[in-house]
């Protein structure tokens, strides 16, 4: 008998890869907080002596769910600004708010509620775009979740810096300290989009990413009037501005990309880069509708993410699966485009390759860590079971998810936090919207 | 002091009727099943003399859940058809199924799971379209659910009637007996599609239909190939044969309706058409998208409904609201298209229209029936709340319903069925899930 520390047998689990299988009755193995076994659930018991033996009957094991773009302290403006569509809704619901509102301890707040509603719903790791970035990072640590850490990059002021250079320099320091060597925490540059950055300050970027070896995200044709504007203020569309910026390459996420010409789809596949579907949001601010399955014929890496609650209004990735797998069909017109297991895998090792993290997560395999989830199909609305990954999909509730492991630690038991004070959390966004409702 | 026997007192209340209206801290009396006042909280408690006092500090209290169309008893086959577009979905995945498995039995069992599933999801009443209608009556009488009975007509056999004849026959002895005096149960005539109806059949239904004034409910213009069928069989687009049989009128709710001309939509204005929108089954088979916010534009009552589990997947009408609010904003090209009000009536108010039972429900209203539906929004992801309709539409899942009143009757307090053994029904569907996946 060979020890480890936890076993977990679960009725069915799905590996994400290889695609579209699952596995009946299996046990996974996890010592030091990494998959050491994956294997049926009798040889299982056979082969390991667990320290703690966690027994799921009725459930589906998948690998944590990676939400591949949010804001995440924006969960204390979740409803603030309905029927916007997007520049409107910056300009007039969310910039003005932020102006006023946005600040160390604000950050720190909506994050961490942001932090455990995720958790609540299957997310183990979340790429962040928002101030504070080095705020963010401690919260999630606090908190023991995986995190992306986007550090924004603008040319206009905002409570966290006054212009690029100051954004630029705030964000290689987070690069170096103290986060550097935490297992959980990893760092991007984030400029919010091109039409917020000039031409000398998205040349700055381009020579730290490439020094610091760090990735990229943007907002990427997420409207149409996003890309009029920049071709009637540049005479090119984002994407080109990027190109010659020399940001386009294996290092970009692209988030939204909603609005794309063939030939952006080619250059996206030929130059390696991933991007962020957020289709609820995109949905809720009127943007369009990505081709996502155009995409995926193309050989793009298509990652999931729910963006900010102020435009989504929620952060749950099963939704968003959901959504994605969805919508998928009618964009494409055809009703076997992404199929259930495809929104899963975009939820999951898409993420994870979008965020250079697919040596560490996004798929139950021997030797990644156990960023792991449960998912309950012992309720109404997912009985019977024909197909387990199309139930996940088209059936489940974020409220389902039973257990949730980071790094091999047992986050979420039998629905219930293992770490977290809720409540403390509720009370701290209860305060925050008294006062901001007041102005 | 008044007495009455049930007092609910709500954080908010949503009475649908004014539209966009939220009542803070309002309580609600009822007697007889009935809505006696709507009153806030305070003169509530000074006035009324309750049996009951129900006290829902952190919820929203809104009308009862209209579920205008689904087929209920398929969730028996939930997950069992997947990736397929309409017309191949029913030839190859369902119709092979119904013919080996449909039974009085089958439809008990599966009826009943889906009003249990239902209900938890805040539903109060469904109108059903499946065979052996009268089971379904009979099993919404037991589980104490309203229903709109809508009793098959067709021209090909099935397990329940071999020729339109019989379908119209059976049909008219449902109405008769033995639910013709029944409080919650109403019936109206559903034939399947224009392509599944001869001229003589619609003919003999019209008159039947004017003879007891019943209304009719019928699958129309769904798919673009439905269209093209018919166009090409007849020479008519499906709803000019409905024309020409005399059947488009007030009486007439046009399930789907995805693909509309502009002439049509005037048409389903000005002779009083409802709508029952299945915006997630449209999805899923992509059908496409229906232009809601046109319809209502145009003064078309548009209702909401889930359509059957094996297209959707779940009888989930929050989740549906969800997607109709944001669906009708990237169809409409407009942030501000359907919003969250307007999804909630749709759900509910709409929905009485469309089955002509807004004298009965569909608002808070005093003299209504109770059938009312409360969420408890104080969870992780539906705080903090500055806007309760956003928040009731666009961040909380079924799972958050925590009470149901059905004509006055608790059918689900703080989250639990009071009325019904759900694991003898979930048991009954596991056990149809394993016989028709052995073959």
């Amino acid at each position: 008998m060979q020890s480890c520390d936890i076993l977990i047998q679960a009725r069915w689990c799905i590996p994400v890869e290889p695609d579209n299988c699952v596995l009946d009755n299996h046990g996974i193995a996890i010592s030091d907080g990494r998959i050491v076994a994956v294997l049926p659930a009798d040889d299982a018991r056979a082969q390991f002596s667990p320290g703690v033996l966690v027994d799921r009957p009725d459930h589906v094991l998948i690998p944590g769910l990676i939400n591949a773009h949010t804001h995440a302290a924006m969960t204390l403006f979740r409803g603030l600004a309905e029927g916007l569509p997007l520049e409107r809704w910056l300009r007039e619901g969310i910039w003005p708010h932020e102006q006023r509102w946005v600040s160390a301890e604000m950050v720190r707040d909506g994050t961490k509620h942001a932090i455990v509603e995720m958790l609540r719903g299957g997310v183990t790791c979340f790429s962040d775009q928002y101030f504070f970035p080095e705020v963010v990072a401690s919260a999630a640590v606090d908190l023991h979740m995986r995190a992306m850490i986007g550090t924004p990059v603008m040319d206009f002021p905002t409570p966290w810096a006054q212009n690029a250079d100051e954004y630029l320099a705030k964000a290689t320091d987070l690069v170096h300290d103290p986060y550097a060597d935490h297992s959980l925490i990893s760092s991007c540059f984030a400029p919010h989009a091109t039409d917020a950055l000039s031409e000398e300050s998205g040349q700055k970027l381009r020579v730290l990413a490439d020094q610091l070896d760090r990735r990229v995200q943007i907002h990427l044709h997420e409207t149409a009037t996003e890309i009029a504007t920049t071709v009637q203020d540049h005479g090119q569309r984002p994407f080109e501005r990027l190109s010659e910026l020399g940001l386009v390459n294996a290092s970009l996420m692209a988030v939204h990309a909603v609005h794309m010409t063939e030939e952006e789809l080619q250059q996206f596949s030929v130059t390696g880069v991933s991007v962020a579907h957020c289709p609820r949001s995109n949905l809720k601010l009127a943007s369009g509708i990505a081709p996502v399955q155009a995409m995926l014929d193309a050989g793009i890496n298509v990652a999931l993410g729910t963006d900010g609650a102020a435009s989504n209004n929620v952060l749950d990735m099963l939704g968003e699966m959901r959504t994605a797998a969805l919508l998928g069909k009618v964009k494409a017109d055809d009703a076997a485009a992404v199929p259930a297991s495809t929104a899963l895998r975009m939820a999951t090792l898409n993420g994870a390759i979008a965020l250079g993290l697919d040596d560490e997560v996004g798929s139950i395999e021997v030797g990644k860590s156990a960023d792991l989830t449960c998912v309950d199909l012992n309720h109404i609305n997912s009985q019977p079971v024909y197909d387990p990954i199309a139930q996940l999909v088209y059936a489940c509730n974020r409220e389902q998810v039973s257990d949730v492991w980071v790094a091999g630690r047992h986050q979420v038991e039998n629905g219930d936090l293992t770490q977290v004070d809720e409540e403390e959390i509720l009370q701290r966004s209860r305060e925050w919207q008294q006062r901001i409702a007041a102005v």
